[in-house]
């Protein structure tokens, strides 16, 4: 189990190892993104993206050098969000409730910022990436997935009580809750985050633990 | 709110008026999912579903008359399958919290059998989807969304304590609960169907309504 670490290796394409290289290539991962979203990953070509980033294609290529690859970077992208805007604040909490608690809510928040909504939905629309890629991205995906499970598993110990639901479905019920916001949640809409978060906290909560 | 009638309206294209062409459309339509599921909705041509149903395109064209209008019906097909298999079944029950678990179970078995899955992944992929059929689907969407609210809301009121979570949001989180199966759950893993329903029937009423 991975508790306080950041989950799985972050793996750049060879053009991205200085920082400015790197924040391109995260540049260029939000675009494409964008891109892909709106014509699909088979309807976009890298032409497409390298019109919407502001390059030549020769120098998109410079920076990732195929679709596949781009298309990696981008689910790779979302994972690193994951680890440092989620993960990395949460890492020195010791109280079990309060970090699941804590990851939930910028979760969250993370699904619903509009900012990154392109990036989540790529990472779950995962059937283009082929091998080992598809490999590389599912084990990061499995390691997010194991981190739940242990922390709900303290959560069940700490409590007391006996367990109400086994630690693997109760990370995917909340997985499942907090993931298809996307389908769904409207920044403009009645609902504030706020509003969801405070609910899905108590809602999960009761549904693994009991009591009213 | 509906509740005991089928969702929304059934829209069939104007070659499918007969129960035979009817029948037809539905074949194509399971066939076309599959096909745009692992080629995307940009990347499958109308030439590769009309080889994968074993028709000439010309005769795919007779029962369907394009890209788009395939595509929608592909997901009306994915609404008609929820009103017949799960919706039709549970329209006698009188008792609120008994139809809604017969409603979750039912959604369940309909995400995870394998026969459908990938009507199920293209239903909510809806991007592709323009106009006038986008907004025919959000509605038939909107309403099984809105019959859920209702009947949380009085199961909530039959419970007689008083509600800890809108019905509104405990319908997006069962949703989020039981479409994300299909991002997770083989038919052939250690996880049996059964067991998915029991674990998350039991989470979903204790968060909604509380108690050990």
């Amino acid at each position: 189990m991975i508790d306080s670490a950041p989950i799985g290796g972050k793996v750049l394409s060879a053009m991205a190892r200085t920082p400015e290289a790197r924040q391109k290539l995260r540049e260029i991962c939000r675009i494409a993104a964008r891109v892909f979203y709106e014509k699909g990953y088979d309807g976009a070509s890298m032409q497409d993206i390298a019109e919407a980033v502001g390059l030549t294609k020769a120098g998109l290529y410079h920076h990732v050098s195929s679709k596949d690859l781009l298309l990696f970077e981008i689910m790779n992208y979302g994972m690193d969000i994951l680890d440092e805007s989620v993960l990395a604040k949460v890492k020195d909490i010791a109280d079990p409730r309060e970090k699941l608690r804590q990851t939930i809510i910028g979760h969250i928040d993370l699904v619903v910022r509009a900012r990154d909504m392109e990036i989540t939905v790529i990472l779950h629309e995962n059937r283009s990436l082929k091998g080992a890629m598809r490999k590389k991205i599912n084990a990061r995906k499995k390691a997010y997935i194991q981190y739940l499970e242990g922390l709900i598993a303290r959560v069940q110990e700490q409590s007391g009580v006996s367990p109400k639901v086994s630690p693997h479905l109760a990370a995917f019920a909340v997985l499942g809750m907090i993931n298809w916001l996307y389908q769904w949640y409207h920044v403009e809409g009645p609902v504030t985050q706020e509003e969801i978060s405070s609910a899905y906290l108590d809602f999960f909560f009761r549904g693994l633990l009991g009591s009213g």
